[in-house]
């Protein structure tokens, strides 16, 4: 028998809650279905604190309270095939849902490089699945030689995770010159590269694994050096790739970015089929050209962009195309990124303009816990529009690249940050004389 | 002998500084003069925080360093007069400089309320001298019952710092129903009472002083109630007056809000007379009208606005009025305002419709540090643009205000802080599916 559902959302990530939450917001009167393969999900960017920071991992289950809260219906099931001539989805469990408007939100797959030895005992992606983790987690935190491969934001922020608990060696092993090498320039990169030195964490650059070695479990692995490192665990932080063979087995297309393609309300070639979150295409804000970023804020950007619109277009979408936006902690250092970077701006073909400023977050600097705040912003050089900006200091920083984030949507012009008005307070931010937004403003322009 | 130089500033207050060190920016071949009356200034927010949180009351010393490091002189002196035709000031020390451009700094005045008794020992006005306050403090430490007259920001900071300090009676009286009445929604006014009390300041709402009674010396109070306190120590934090004697004596025009008028660049009625920070009129963001702003933030902002345009417009203003927007910290409660509060947008005429979200600063909640979160935004009914925003929380708050205030000057729709796209992390922000200001946004039109 076919059950009829008004929405059908598949996934039960941030994309999927988040859709079907703010469905209910603009659309009262219908039912809702929130269909997750897995019973017990994770909030994705709490998956490394699991390891220590958090006295029980399973604080970090993503459950079903906000779905019900909000009379939003739950089945843990499977979809298999979407008939779209019958506005039908069929499910592992044999069962079949009618659909006025479905939504895909079914995330992306860790991408397991191919690399020889990588299908040995000891090596782990990162699926977002609590038993999954629980029981890895266990198992690492057993074992004494821990490499993780990708120094992106999940490699280092695994790094500095396990790098608490003592007596075990952690290596992390990037192929390009930096970690977080696509989010930041080198300046900020080394400050990560720095810390997690001090933490004991062996960083290798510039390196590829060329073999993982051992019997049925892996014991060292081989560089592209030549050297050998010992590993009784591997965690793979290398990249995601967006999970769309849903989608293309019912005949949607993709976007030259390999995600699901979508117009600018999250509407895929088919009108009553949305997605979102990081199976769903990007457009670059800057060229609309598509782009690969997934992270779970973007996801749920585009969940609220497609909850409001299912049935009639109620929220316009002003913010155009998607940004790179994040932060970062590692054991108290504060790093944010937002949209270009001074490397990337010029690969693009930007012409630009950075201007840089150094500060304290509290003022007088002599205030107990204040910490210093490095700002680069980057400027197009002509048209004088700010294209992105970093930061690194303490807690405040998570919030400051947020304001960056806002002036770029906002395309707001170097006069306009350089006459900003502001709030600053001696046990919150630096002095209004030398507040780090606006001094880097007025630098780019003015070389001090 | 007449003394020539390029650009004169007066005043070494934060505006006096900035205007200076921005001039320098634009104008590297100018010489630039900062006269000032008080060999030693201070950082004015960091005043309150002299009492205990800094080990050194010095330390909130406002220096010359940024002005020598900029090439920039300074001579200690009072500027008594203004002879505009002939583009000279006259000194206290019978000094005259000739000016291309003057630069007004010259600051506000504490108001001291004509309460009877008001001229008794032991009544201490907030001066920004250093050697004053130091003195000051020293004598107020030694006493016992210390009445602070004045429920806005100054007077809840000093309450704060000094109901540090062991063994003393802390009274904070205010005659209108609410502390922070003026930038604070009841729900967030509340707060800041309630902290304040578990902290054993005695708060009096609602309640003015009638009379300070005593001989030479200040000995009690006697309250609108009745009532009376005993009083040792009686700190003024009522308001301050734009300082503008030295400009009406030259025939410069005040506004409505009895600043000196200035147009959009800071310029006075004579064009090569600027005048910035306390001293100077502001309009309303919202309205246009006068309104009187102190706070050293705006004046920064403005300082930067006059110093690079003293010669040629050259940073075109394209933050229109100004806008209250400050923090404040008490204990660990961070609050913040920027815009229009409901009561002052409906007292305005405004038409408006507000949001509300309470969160968590960290995800998941159980995350070591975590403050809840209370966000009010407050948007026009019709045109569904941002006015006014209040927050409350942990030290994320800080920056969270400015995010709000680059909102508010960029006049942005309910529709686009419901798609912004942010950075998250559990260590630093709010989840990416409930972050509170796209949350507040949300449901300011879709009441959850």
């Amino acid at each position: 028998m076919t059950e009829k559902v008004d929405i059908l959302v598949i996934g039960a990530g941030p994309a999927g809650i988040v859709s079907a939450v703010t469905a209910r917001k603009y659309y009262a009167d219908k039912q809702i279905l929130v269909m997750k393969s897995i019973e017990n999900g994770v909030i994705p960017c709490g998956i490394p604190y699991m390891f220590v920071s958090l006295k029980d991992p399973d604080e970090n289950k993503l459950g079903n309270d906000a779905l019900k809260k909000n009379n939003i219906d739950v089945v843990v099931d499977e979809a298999v095939k979407i008939k779209r001539d019958e506005k039908i989805v069929e499910t592992k469990n044999n069962k079949k849902y009618y659909y006025e408007k479905l939504i895909l939100a079914i995330g992306s797959l860790p991408v397991v490089p191919p690399i020889p030895g990588i299908d040995k005992q000891g090596v782990y992606p990162i699926f977002k699945d609590m038993n999954y983790l629980n029981d890895s987690i266990e198992r690492i935190k057993k074992t004494k030689n821990i490499v993780i491969l990708g120094g992106g934001f999940i490699g280092i922020e695994f790094a500095d995770e396990i790098s608490k608990i003592k007596g075990l060696n952690v290596y992390l092993v990037e192929m390009l010159p930096h970690l977080l090498e696509n989010s930041f320039d080198p300046e900020f990169s080394q400050m990560v590269e720095e810390k997690l030195k001090t933490k004991g964490v062996t960083v290798l650059t510039n390196t590829r694994i060329e073999e993982l070695l051992g019997n049925e479990k892996i014991e060292k692995i081989r560089l592209s050096n030549g050297k050998e490192l010992p590993a009784d665990s591997v965690i793979l932080g290398v990249a995601s790739a967006p999970n769309t063979q849903l989608a293309t087995e019912a005949g949607l297309d993709l976007g030259k970015g390999k995600g699901i393609w979508v117009d600018e309300y999250m509407r895929t070639v088919d009108p009553d089929i949305f997605a979102v979150g990081d199976c769903a295409g990007k457009r670059d804000f800057y060229t609309r050209r598509d782009v690969a970023v997934m992270l779970a804020s973007t996801a749920t950007a585009e969940a609220r962009i497609a909850g409001a619109n299912l049935y009639k277009l109620k929220v316009i979408r002003e913010n155009k195309g998607t940004i790179a936006i994040y932060s970062t902690y590692l054991d108290g250092l504060v790093l944010g990124s937002a949209g270009l970077t001074e490397n990337s701006a010029k690969k693009e073909g930007f012409e630009i303009v950075t201007g840089i400023f150094n500060g304290v977050d509290k003022h007088p600097a002599t205030l107990p816990g204040a910490s210093k705040i490095k700002i680069k912003l980057i400027f197009s050089k002509q048209s004088r529009i700010l294209l992105g900006g970093q930061v690194s200091g303490g807690i405040s920083c998570g919030e400051m690249i947020n304001l960056i984030g806002i002036a770029i949507q906002k395309g707001m012009l170097s006069v306009e940050l350089e006459t900003l008005q502001m709030a600053t307070h001696p046990c919150l931010t630096s002095a209004p004389t030398v507040y780090p937004i606006v001094l880097a403003a007025q630098n780019a322009f003015n070389k001090a």
